[in-house]
């Protein structure tokens, strides 16, 4: 049983809190916390507890978590972990409503039994469990610092939710360094209880916060997490670091389907799908933070650069490229705005080259330029050390530029490459939040980082689209599976799942006449197969048991009985239970859909092109299933092969609506039918438009639970 | 007339230099280059060119060139473009060895023809020209520094070469800040005669110069360019910086082979072929540079990471597999190493966890522990700032087990993140040339460059295989082909060409008889084709002039009589010139073998699977053309649809040895007749190992020049 999730507020903004293991003396954990509680300017009310009294910086000792009257909204366990139990449950007891636990010494190391105890505990009292294996949690709205790192935080507005308890330290350290000030952090350590999910719904809500910063090494409830993350980044940016990029890192993916890509181009699929902004390295996550953090968001995509230089705006044409920044081409317009600030060697065309003979008050014409046109919509300006240059007059023309900038509400990246006097001023203006870089393709990542999610908000639509299907028909095959002692569903169970769930599948049927048979096939339509139907005839082909190719009625009987007379042939006791009469599929563009329960990330749904395309070019795109036919279409034309679809050399365009559809109808088992862990179509066979698709092959895995 | 690149030395290490257009005043660019060399410490003979005579920094001008009794080996040229002619005519004519021409205002703004001229009159003097539209040349073993910007330089070991004067500016700048000094910088200008190739000739002997890092925007003789780097890189590593990546920085490729992709994806293959390491950005290209320059170069390739944080060690598992760094795995060793350093809830496996608890004598013991191994040749050393870490002790830590690992001859990158500790050790550590970064992917960034650079070394073989073609022959069908006013080859030709070269293609002859006929079709080997040749019957088929599949000597009869039969009752008075016989060419694996003459890069050939996977899916790799088969080999193996060659689902290996004989043969063809620019096979049709291949359809552009 877990408990309500409006809850979550008071674990970082407790009005009393207690300390578990609460110590006298420095250098403990335990006196960490309580000076950093205390030192923290907490207006709540402080409980050490330690059996033997005494005070900890003028705050008096209770000897148990019991001998407090008050409730208490978060008790921090710091005693190691063989007591860590006790501790727990006599705060579950008390009822407590959040503990968090710094020590070490559970699943990390093999110990889960424990820790899954203590969380069965607590829950089972209604208390929430944050850890173990984790540094605290701070919070600037709640002038809360339960950690027992740093006593002087930078308060500032991007929150950290961070699975690494060491590199959340170090983050710390950093974020002061990098004047990127915090509204939050909190250490998630193994996440027995609280995740990421519940942390996200208190910091996407929180006032102080403007941009979540997430580290992330494996996630455990894949679709809760895509829910909150969903959520959250409707109001807010979310940077996510997620390491484990490298098969080395990630774990290997259990089934076929998965094991077509490591699961971590499925994290990237999703983290697109949902609005995340996957950073690759701790810094570009953290220049991104504090770029969405005070930059304003572009009205649209037009973006110029302004250089003094022709090299390094090359540099930035080529970044744009890289991150998804669009440069604006309207010559006649460029030149209208650039003109008097452009020399006659120079260029407005974009990027624009002022030339290296620019001093500062050229820049200001040139960069106060855009924020007054209303076809541009955002800036780079870069700048590289010059020997005419009046550098002393650097700091102040971009200090002034970026205010030009802000007050117009157009954002404005900064790249300047030099000497001493440029470090300077990097220095300088990023103590002031100014968004300057030494280095081009940084600023012009931030840029893109700020267009991704920009452009994310206009674009998303989280509907989910819910294709009809059969579930209680589907249910019974399954039962039947699973009665027989199988995990898997044979082939004409497959079949049959598709078409309970309206997937286009081959048409077939078994006769045991030769009326019978000729019904089948007008049914069916021309051509089909004839193939014998008998336990006894393993080897259907040696024994004449098939026909191809048969094009009318005539054909079926005569078939019907060259068969049968083949068959008693080749074992005349064979009981012959009938002849099965499937129609000939023909050929097309053979594409794979495929659906699994993905241990972390729960139902993802995939397809590409089949065959060599998905083997050997490893062709294919992942989204989580909880998706629609839009979201569908763009994974579609993510795949390299898409072109096939849409036809090439001179042919028809492809049935695209029927893959999407199928494409909805799989996700929407995968996410129906618990007891379906992996489905494979392969292949799909894709005809004109108009004229749809075929489900050739049906391999589906089940499981009892 | 080029003069004789031994002369290149004098360009950077001058005995007399005349600054024409010299200036007493400040501010002015004659004055600042004349107080450069003069306060750079040059020690040969200076001469400012003024007419006006007079003294700059007590050094006495001369009116003009042609008054210096002495002989010149640089004159640096920087009067206007109006004027440059005139000036460098007289430095031509005195028999000066360079002019550096410093202005600006020739090709790069269209003034082609005088930047032309210039170039001619002096080359016919012996007189080479660097620029125009530079700042100046700097090198330490001259103690010479040309150049109008800087007064002081570092000195150090790294030469730069850049095409643009401007970021050349600002790195010097740079390279200041980031203490990593400079053994020469040449600015090149628009290269209108000496090029990276001339530079290259001197960097690459300088004792001074350890690394090479060159900024390119564009090349102007491929063929020549790839001939100096494949030189230098054999003595000493070269950082390239190349903008243009993207399709927007790149100018548009001509020919249909290069436009199957950008020419930077062929500039990209030119580079990883000629042993350059391409830096993404100006920040790479200095981390690699500084870090090639310090490193000792690992004699194995077995890296370990040592890490105090489990989350920046996924990441670092990350980066290695980003950069092509190799982990080393023997859990025994690895136990046996880092046990004593590991305490038991850490982690001896790769990455070494030593915990967050580990105090400066733990890295000490866990990062001595690599250098005293046989078995391990590169450390990684992560930190992530603790509680409990000993602080003061971080800086000394590093610069000892740097030390140690110096000592050992193994190479050491560290990665340490945090708050203002760490920042300081950085700032603190850099200035001792220790590589220190503040972020993990950096530092791996750096080892990956120089295992790169290393395995180049190992594995180069830049022997050039020539292939035996008849160029007599081809020569004979291009001069065929012009004298009818054609810049391409008709089908036949190209078959022709390909014969000349030993290409296997289809077998085909015309018959006049049955007797003819029949000998081309026992020739070819059956199944052939046999279609009517006739000026008269243009749509061979409707005349009944095609029979297809025949298959022996009757079929041929019955066919040769039966297509004279049809064709005569299809029109009468058709005159028919015989009966052409073809080799059916039976179903294979599809290729496309393709070269052209880059405009920039110089001959270079392509490959990549045909049809779909060359329209579709763009999956091409790209080489120069003067290459092995090794290189050939390796070519064809980085295509992602390889696999197909190698046989996928039960097929049989493909020829693949054939294929690479062929690519040679196209290699040597485009290099070795100058008047062909454009092959294209398609399809090259290959079969199983020892079946060989046929080069179906082949296409040739050709051009008078």
């Amino acid at each position: 049983m877990k408990a309500k999730k409006d809850s979550i507020v008071s674990l970082f903004q407790p009005k009393s809190v207690a300390i578990v293991g609460a110590s006298s003396q420095p250098g403990k954990i335990g006196f960490s916390i309580t000076r950093n509680i205390i030192q923290g300017g907490f207006k709540g009310k402080i409980y050490p507890i330690n059996p033997k009294g005494g005070a900890i910086l003028g705050v008096n000792c209770y000897p148990s978590i019991s001998d407090v009257k008050d409730e208490i909204d978060v008790a921090t366990i710091c005693v190691p972990a063989k007591f860590a139990f006790d501790a727990v449950k006599e705060c579950a007891d008390k009822g407590v409503k959040h503990v968090q636990i710094i020590t070490s010494g559970f699943s990390e190391v093999g110990e889960v039994e424990l820790e899954h105890k203590i969380v069965e505990y607590a829950n089972s009292k209604g208390t929430r469990v944050l850890g173990p294996n984790i540094f605290g949690v701070y919070s600037a709205s709640g002038n809360y610092n339960s950690t027992f790192s740093a006593t002087d935080i930078l308060r500032g507005n991007v929150a950290i939710l961070t699975q690494s308890g060491a590199l959340g330290i170090a983050m710390i350290g950093k974020t002061a360094v990098e004047n990127m000030g915090l509204s939050a952090i909190v250490s998630l350590g193994n996440k027995a209880d609280i995740d990421e999910a519940d942390c996200l719904d208190f910091v996407m809500r929180d006032q102080e916060t403007k941009v979540i910063l997430m580290y992330i090494e494996g996630v455990k409830d894949g679709e809760r997490f895509i829910e909150a993350v969903r959520e959250a980044t409707k109001l807010k940016p979310i940077v996510v670091l997620k390491s484990g990029r490298s098969k080395r890192g990630a774990m290997a993916a259990a089934s076929h389907t998965g094991s077509l890509a490591g699961s971590d181009e499925i994290f990237d699929a999703i983290a697109r799908q949902t609005g995340l902004l996957r950073a690759e390295s701790l810094q570009e996550a953290f220049n991104w933070c504090k770029f969405l953090a005070y930059s304003p968001r572009p009205k649209g995509k037009n973006t110029v650069i302004v250089t003094n230089g022709g090299g390094i705006g090359v540099m930035a044409t080529d970044a744009c490229e890289k991150y998804g920044v669009e440069l604006y081409d309207d010559q006649l317009v460029l030149k209208e705005v650039f003109g008097p600030a452009t020399p006659d060697f120079g260029s407005t065309k974009n990027p624009v080259d002022i030339t290296g003979g620019a001093k500062a008050a050229d820049y200001d014409l040139a960069l106060t330029a855009p924020t007054r046109s209303e076809d541009m919509h955002a800036t780079l300006a870069l700048y590289c050390e010059t020997a005419t240059f009046d550098a002393e007059n650097l700091a102040p023309m971009i200090r002034d530029t970026y205010g030009k900038h802000l007050a117009s509400g157009k954002p404005v990246a900064y790249a300047i490459v030099g000497g001493k006097v440029v470090e300077d001023a990097v220095v300088q203006l990023r103590k002031m939040n100014v968004p300057v870089f030494p280095e081009v393709y940084e600023a012009v990542s931030c840029m893109g980082a700020l267009y991704k999610y920009t452009n994310m908000l206009v674009e998303r639509d989280d509907s989910v689209d819910d294709a009809q299907i059969d579930i209680a028909t589907i249910n019974k095959i399954i039962d039947g599976a699973l009665a027989d002692g199988r995990t898997f569903l044979l082939a004409n169970e497959g079949q049959a799942v598709m078409k309970a769930s309206g997937v286009m599948i081959p048409g077939a049927g078994i006769g045991k006449s030769i009326d019978e048979c000729v019904r089948f096939a007008e049914q069916i339509g021309y051509p089909v197969v004839m193939k014998v139907v008998s336990r006894d005839i393993l080897h259907k082909s040696d024994a004449g048991g098939v026909a191809l190719d048969i094009l009318n009625k005539q054909e079926v009987m005569d078939a019907y009985e060259a068969i049968m007379k083949n068959c008693r042939a080749y074992k005349e006791d064979a009981v012959i239970d009938g002849i099965e009469v499937c129609e000939m599929v023909q050929k097309g563009v053979e594409l794979i859909i495929g659906a699994r329960r993905d241990p972390q990330l729960g139902p993802i749904v995939m397809c590409g092109l089949g065959g060599i395309y998905v083997e050997v070019m490893k062709d294919v795109a992942f989204r989580a299933a909880s998706m629609n036919k839009k979201e569908a279409r763009s994974m579609l034309s993510e795949i390299r092969s898409y072109p096939l679809l849409l036809g090439v050399r001179g042919e028809e365009q492809k049935d695209i609506d029927i893959v999407v559809d199928t494409i909805i109808k799989v996700a929407t088992i995968i996410r129906k039918i618990p007891r379906i862990t992996d489905i494979e179509i392969n292949p799909v066979v894709v005809y004109e438009q108009g004229k749809g698709l075929k489900a050739v092959d049906v391999r589906i895995i089940i499981s009892k639970s």
